[in-house]
Formats: C-alpha cells, sequence, structure tokens
C-alpha cells in the first residue's frame, strides 16, 4: 500500500483570494498538470522588477531532498541566464499552464477559459554531480519519455555550460476552470450562441534531420501518438 | 503608404544576453506572435516575490495613446485579482509564448524547442469609460474574432468588477527559435535519431451549452478552422 500524499496546504499566497470553487488540493491533479504540460514560465525578480520566461522543466515527485517530501521541480539552462542566475537564493515562482478551451458565454464579462495550472512558489537549490546528471535525463525525458537512454552521455564542456535548479513542491496551488459556460441566469434566453471551444496541443508528424537518415524510433513515435496528431 | 513602424530597440532589459541570433527586431514578428497567442503570463512583483499567472490579453497595434506609439497590450481580471491590484504604478512583465516544436538533438544538451515569445516590460494603467469598453471588444474578439458584436454588451455591475489594464508595448524583446536541430558536427555520426516533433494549438468540434439551442455560429465555426482541428 502506498501512503496517501498530503494534501496541497494553502498559505497567505498560494490561497486563492477569488474563485475559491476553482482550487484543488488533490496532488493528484497537480501530478496530472505537471506530466501533461511541457514548458513553464518561470518568474524572477531582477533589480525591483519581474522576468517571466518560457523555460522547460521536469518533476520528481518521489521524495529526493529533505526539504522536499512532496516532490521537487527541476529547471535548466545556461549558465549566463539572467532569469537562473538571479533564481538561486531568492523566491521564484514557476507557473504551469495547460488550456483546454474557450468558454465562450453570452456576455463578455462570463467568457473564460477551461484551464488547468500549478502555481509553484519557492526558492531554488542549485543540484550538482549525480544528481545533476538525473535531473537532466528527467529533463528530457520529460519532453520524450524514453529520449534520454538513447542519446550521446552529456560531456563535462555541456555539464559546465548548464545550470540545474530544484524547487521543492512544498508551496504549490493548483487552480482547475472544466464545463459548461457559466452565464447569468438572465442571460440564457438571450439569441446569442453559448459553448465551448475546446483546445488541445498535437503533434504533426516528426521531421527527421537534414544529417541524419535513421528511421523514426518508436520512443518519438510514442509520443506523438499520445499527444494525439494533426496535420 | 503606410509608416513603417520603429523597429524593436533594445534596452539593458530587453537586450538578449545569450542566443543573439534568435533575437528579432522585426514588429511584424511581434504582432504576429500577439495575434496567434491566445494568453500570456503577467508577472508582478508582490511583497518582493514574483506572482506570474496566466490570462488572456488583447493586442491593438495602433497608436492609441501619446505612452503607446507602438501600441498597447489590454489585460483584464476581476477588480479582487492580486495580480491586476498590484500592477498598475509598478513594473509589469508579460510573457506571450508560441510552441512550435521540441527540437530533439543527439544530446540532451542540445535538445531545445522552436518557439516564437515576446517579452513586455512597462507600467500599465487602468483604462475607463469608452476606452474600456472598447478594449473589453477586443479581448472578446481576440479569442473569436467577430464574437463581441453578438453578445450581450457589458452590464453596469460587469464594469464594476472588472479592471482593464493598458501596456505600452514600447519595451518589448521578441524571440524566435526555428527550424532543425543544431548538433556538435562530432555528434551527428552517432547512431542516434534527430529531429523536430511539431506542436501546434488546435480546436476540436465546438460544444454547444446544455442550455443553448441555437446553432454553432460562422464566427465560431471560422475560429475552429482556422486553428486547425484535431478529434
Amino acid at each position: 500500500m502506498s501512503a496517501q500524499p498530503a494534501p496541497l496546504s494553502g498559505t497567505p499566497r498560494t490561497r486563492l483570494r477569488r474563485s475559491r470553487e476553482r482550487t484543488v488540493t488533490d496532488r493528484a491533479v497537480l501530478a496530472e498538470i505537471l506530466d501533461e504540460a511541457m514548458f513553464c514560465h518561470l518568474g524572477v525578480v531582477v533589480d525591483g522588477a519581474p522576468v517571466v520566461l518560457p523555460t522547460t522543466f521536469a518533476a520528481d515527485l518521489g521524495p529526493d531532498a529533505p526539504d522536499a517530501p512532496h516532490g521537487t521541480l527541476y529547471l535548466h539552462g545556461s549558465v549566463a541566464a539572467r532569469s537562473l542566475v538571479a533564481a538561486p537564493g531568492q523566491t521564484v515562482c514557476v507557473t504551469v499552464t495547460l488550456v483546454d478551451g474557450l468558454v465562450l458565454a453570452r456576455s463578455g464579462f462570463h467568457h473564460s477559459a477551461n484551464y488547468r495550472s500549478a502555481v509553484a512558489y519557492g526558492t531554488p537549490r542549485p543540484v550538482t554531480g549525480e544528481a545533476k546528471l538525473h535531473a537532466l535525463d528527467l529533463l528530457v525525458d520529460h519532453l520524450v519519455p524514453g529520449r534520454s537512454g538513447t542519446l550521446r552521455p552529456p560531456s563535462r564542456k555541456d555539464l559546465a555550460a548548464t545550470t540545474v535548479l530544484a524547487l521543492p513542491l512544498t508551496e504549490v496551488s493548483v487552480k482547475v476552470r472544466s464545463g459548461d459556460v457559466n452565464d447569468e441566469t438572465e442571460d440564457v434566453g438571450l439569441p446569442v450562441w453559448a459553448g465551448v471551444l475546446p483546445l488541445r496541443t498535437v503533434a504533426s508528424a516528426p521531421e527527421t534531420s537534414a544529417d541524419c537518415d535513421l528511421p523514426v524510433p518508436d520512443h518519438v513515435r510514442d509520443r506523438a501518438k499520445a499527444l494525439g496528431t494533426a496535420d
């Protein structure tokens, strides 16, 4: 029997001030969001102003460190990246957003989006040594499961040029909006169409590099299939 | 003949420190990103820490105010939203990201993403009166062009509950990565598949509200068609 993970606990920052019915405290929903999303937005404060940059991430939801009983989110980038240089020792915000649809109401006011988002706050720590290699594999496998084992391992130069940060998933809020339009009762009879336009991210057929004559491997085909395809 | 818009100009904040070859100074690319993306991430500083939240936006690229000769980005939300309450009078960061694909190299180090992103900094001003109504229409039409004219107009109550902010698109950086994998020359011969897995956001068939018996209107069908569909 596996232990029940603790529910997401509120702090003044993560306790939602509005739309409390959209708050989700089930860690399984957090895990699902972190599994499905491929990108996040990292917010740091530089010279007193916010800087928000898109980046990839990976989540390790097993306990891996004393400060992260609920798992760790890994970020990486160039050692010269302004956002990563600024991050250790200060509070950062990592936001992961999945948009599931446009909610088209009879009034502009009730237009909305169906979405699932996770917002994590914390002070990231640099990851080094064996743990860094593990995190780099997770970062690749998060995009395409099974890929890291097929690659040329990181060189000394690669490692020196790459910063990996770990953010404990301790202070996290999860918000979900799903389902139908919520119009004012008196608007329902108006001659205005209302409904949801579902949205999703899909893949197209993999494009082999110009200098590669190998067939598309199963792990890439499987990834495209899992995302669904459109052409 | 239309005047040539000024190129995007660098400030210490928007001048990219790395990957300068990815910097784009053509305002047409900015316009394209703002047109195609439906959501942005708004970063503000609250109690010294960054807060990053997903939200919708609209862009008005015509000159609409003396401080915005290059256009304005509109944001809106509840008057109670922490991020919007904090925003006026302080510097905010709005990041718009379109992910076009996963770049799968022969080493983890050269894994990347094809993407187009715009990062705008500035001090937003509250929008009131007629300009607020205009901005609210733009916010709806940005999601589904042509929809605002079909809706019940905003009520006094709607307007009182909604904050609209305008951010002049003055300090903006645009970054684009596209095309094939960039592997180390010595890695090209390795028996590792390399290539790009293209990604895009598509719609599924519109879902009419349970309490609506009207047919799906053309503006919604057109939007789904423009996005492309997958089922």
